[in-house]
């Protein structure tokens, strides 16, 4: 991905410079860019790494306007509606007085004195808006309309993204390989592309729930995950005012925001998990599909026969959501009303071009319950289900696993994959031991790099609090890099296009003691840099021939630049000067090999 | 591995609790306690961990006798002998006056002021001693006796260690796919067994620097460093006092000690690597085995014609041992004389039972440079190193890469296994990635795990603060929980008996809300336990049947056991009563799931 490097769109194509009022920018060694598309209002923003020996790299950015010093955000405004265009101009959607807001949507009681009906202006004061949807008899999705040939704006921008071309963006959403999440009621997005062909995205989870935090938390979490790489967000909110937090997260939000709408229902019937009903939840999809959540986690495949599976479990059903249909179900003694009502709910996902996660409600708690009949079993239902949504054009990605030991992770996605027609895959982890609370972000981003090397589409990260408490800011960072981490690993092992060259500019970097040059090409610059400064805190060691590893007097790196100085550049040259310069060498006192006094 | 267990030796004989006077350690939930072998004098140490029901896990326990309160330990005496009986008895070894310290050793000067020569005596004054030796014509290897059909109180040990025949043990030995590092001027150590059969182990590397840090540092990283799990300690010492350093960290050390030779023989020519002999390091082998290294790396493989295939190498040459190698050869125009000498060597090893960890001086530092033709190169050099070192009964290990990409990993543990015949592979990492600096204990924890499953024996950490700076007490922990984590994910992938067990105790605890017995089954209790309480502080929480994840109002972990108790504890019981139990429940008002008012 450097700029030298002619096969790939983002390098060819000069990014535009925000200008040199970036300055701020420029001397943390990288500033915001942006690769201009077909159109003037299609700008694909990217950080640009400014190299000390006047290269530069471009990378992947998802960061939002947050981090261009041009723009001015305000949270209270929300972000600049930037596919707003695209969506009116195809004319297919439209706008209409939506759902009204009711206090219950924020858990607040009906007889609380807080209660009356509210609006979205309300909610939201800083951006008056209708919601859309599609109008009737028009199908508004990424897939339907890759179906029929048609590139959006959003297919090119991904390419542009992607460095792919456009057809390989639109081919890979028409097969189902691929997901574009993007809400029409969602219009801030930077879109994005979930599919094996692509970059291995990662998601991270936010949300309050009963028992802490607050929406501006919640507001800044967001930022701060995209800040570092994250390239989807969920809102798993339980508690208090979580339409309200939604609404906020997503006016502030350049990512695609997930949830888990069963979550919001249950707050409604006051957490009974038995008095969910259909109408409940279809009305409280339709009050976040209006809101312009992007994808969301339906658990359709906890069906009631799978239940006495996870009898015999060690832990049982780990998922919320899955042991809130398993309730459901035993209560009832009846068949899932998501599994039952799944036609129905593909037409409202729809209107709205709401992408579906199909949840793994039985996914395995533990080591002793991977690969489990449980899991297998609602797996072949989303397979049933998935090509049930691409009927009904619904762009659909399939959910994965949870506790799964290194020897049975692959067995995980070739199942998946076969079974759902090559339909994304989207897992949590897995984490490949039990035995290390605190540490889950590790246990799990080893099987998260494994997974997605073998086709794993995107990363839910696991944060270090897993099975421990909430994530605070610090958590969250560890999360989405240990994740990019693993996310990187795998487009290197996938040999994704581009993929290596910012090793390579690392590695070269480091090898020709460029200290801030590693620094800025890092995943973390600040720890970095931090961390030299331990050691060797001193300006002058940041251009310095060695590191505290060795220290001056002996350096491998060192050593080995001056072999290939003194010996010429190619192998070729080394071997027939060998013998002559051994000499000189000696002549010379020897020292060219130790060249810094002690 | 908990108690309740028949398969395994270390299950079946109960331990011996040290005492009633352990009250400190039973309120923390765990104990020391050892497992009494066919003699009063062998006792393997494990960490008995108390559960709350009742039940006990015992766990592989590294960490000496620091963590026994019965023991009154003082690092200016050192530790009991507990391997000199057995050393003594079998008569093969005997007492001589060593070679006399210098002041070089410790990199004084000889025009130093502080000159002069020293005795072990001064060095480490708590412990006088003579070094010990095998007797002429006598082989004293445990690699020797394993050959002779002879099953050592060493042998004895480390099987009771890992739950299988001291006959394995032998075998393995004998086979040299397995090295039990035991040199016999470390009587202190706790035997241990590296080898793919066995559970994987994890080293640590401390040292101080030409840079900075004390001989008390080191020693109190050596003990951190195994508390937490470290199975061998490396010393990779620079600077000054590199001699008394060692000598203070072997007599407090339980785990073997490896060093690399090479560093400290070139403090002893001032850096100057051209200037090194073979005079020079066989001295320092030798002043070093009489101090009771375990085990030793031997860069012997970096051969004069392999250095020009790094020409054109991304990062050239970036192990110490192999760059030093490398401009020694470059300047001198010359074969190794660690290459040359290398059957000497083997009668200088063979002598005091050190162990050859053959280095990798020509591993890749970067993603560019995997499995490319100098690294293999020097591989093949080192299957034809491991025959010569066996024929004169010296165990061996073979070291490994370094910076490969995950789908690169493979090829090189089954080359390497085909090439040494399958002798225990001692990887650094890999690292999967190289644009993580400051995260490289997780960028090299996803391939560590890896190429342990498939048969790696021993990893070599890697701490936050590789590549940038030294790793302080902090790191030495991150680094160690990080790889002991990959250790136990490939423990569980190979299928390795008792391994799951540690598994299934934890998420039993998980399942059952027991916190405090989660916490105490932890890798990490300590940040496990503070990571709880920063959401849920008080005292109650930790017997609540609820976590801060969902709160009180749901969870699904309690819908799990719920269900189960209601409808029975089998699946069939499940689905004859699920119809039964469904109108008993409404008409109980189904608030069973749900049982915890808000």
């Amino acid at each position: 991905m450097t700029n030298k490097d002619a096969r790939t769109p983002a390098s060819t194509q000069n990014p535009t410079e925000t200008s040199e009022a970036t300055g701020a920018g420029k001397s943390i060694g990288w500033h915001k860019a942006y690769v201009e598309g077909s159109r003037p209002d299609l700008r694909v923003p990217v950080r640009q790494v400014h190299l000390t020996n006047g290269q530069s790299v471009t990378l992947y950015d998802t960061s939002g306007p947050y981090t261009d010093p041009l723009v001015d955000t305000d949270v209270r405004r929300g972000l600049a509606p930037v596919r707003e265009n695209w969506i009116v101009a195809r004319g297919d959607t439209e706008e209409y007085v939506g759902r009204p807001v009711r206090p219950e949507d924020d858990g607040i009681k009906h007889t609380s004195p807080r209660g009356g009906l509210r609006n979205l202006d309300a909610v939201f004061p800083g951006r008056p808006r209708l919601p859309r949807r599609g109008r009737a008899g028009k199908a508004v999705t990424q897939l339907a309309y890759a179906r029929r040939g048609e590139i959006t704006p959003e297919m090119e921008f991904v390419a542009i993204r992607e460095n792919v071309s456009p057809e390989v963006v639109r081919e890979e959403i028409a097969a189902g390989r691929a997901v574009l999440p993007a809400n029409v009621n969602h219009p801030e997005t930077e879109p994005m592309i979930i599919g094996k062909r692509f970059l291995v995205k990662v998601n991270a989870n936010i949300g309050n729930s009963a028992v802490t935090s607050s929406i501006e938390e919640e507001v800044e979490k967001m930022t701060w995950a995209t800040r570092w790489g994250a390239d989807t967000v969920m809102d798993l909110s339980t508690g208090r005012n979580i339409h309200t937090t939604r609404e906020w997260v997503l006016r502030n939000s350049p990512v695609p925001i997930g949830t888990v709408p069963l979550y919001q229902a249950l707050e409604k019937v006051d957490g009974k998990a038995e008095e969910l009903t259909w109408e409940i939840y279809k009305d409280t999809v339709i009050e976040q599909a209006e809101q312009g959540v992007d994808y969301m986690t339906v658990h359709a495949g906890v069906r009631l026969a799978y239940v006495p599976l996870t009898a015999n479990r060690k832990t049982g059903i780990v998922s919320r959501g899955g042991s809130i249909m398993a309730a459901w179900c035993l209560a009832h003694h009846k068949e899932s009303f998501l599994y039952e009502h799944f036609e129905e709910l593909c037409e409202i996902l729809a209107a709205y071009d709401v992408t579906y996660s199909l949840g793994d409600g039985l996914r395995p708690g533990s080591i002793a319950d991977a690969n489990d009949e449980a899991q297998f079993a609602e797996l072949r239902t989303l397979g049933e289900l998935n090509r049930i949504a691409k009927r009904h054009d619904v762009q659909t990605m399939i959910e994965g696993p949870g506790h799964v030991p290194m020897h049975k992770i692959k067995e995980n996605i070739d199942l998946q994959q076969e079974i759902c027609e090559e339909a994304p895959f989207y897992t949590l982890g897995p984490l490949t031991t039990d035995v290390a609370p605190a540490y889950d972000h590790i246990t799990s981003g080893i099987g998260a790099a494994m997974i997605a090397w073998w086709g794993t589409a995107m990363l839910c990260y696991v944060t270090p609090k897993e099975h421990l408490g909430l994530p605070n800011r610090d958590d969250v960072k560890t999360g989405v890099i240990t994740y990019k981490i693993a996310a990187h690993a795998a487009d290197l092992a996938k040999g994704h296009p581009g993929a290596q060259e910012w090793d390579d500019a690392l590695s070269d970097a480091r090898f020709e003691f460029r200290w801030e040059d590693q620094f800025n090409l890092a995943l973390d610059p600040d720890t970095a840099r931090e961390f030299h400064d331990e050691t060797l805190p001193a300006e002058p060691a940041k251009t310095a021939h060695f590191c505290s590893m060795c220290g001056p007097k002996f350096c491998s790196m060192k050593i080995s630049q001056d072999i290939r100085r003194e010996h010429g550049g190619s192998r070729t040259e080394i071997e027939e000067g060998m013998a002559q310069k051994s000499r000189e060498f000696a002549e010379a006192g020897n020292r060219v090999y130790l060249p810094i006094a002690d």
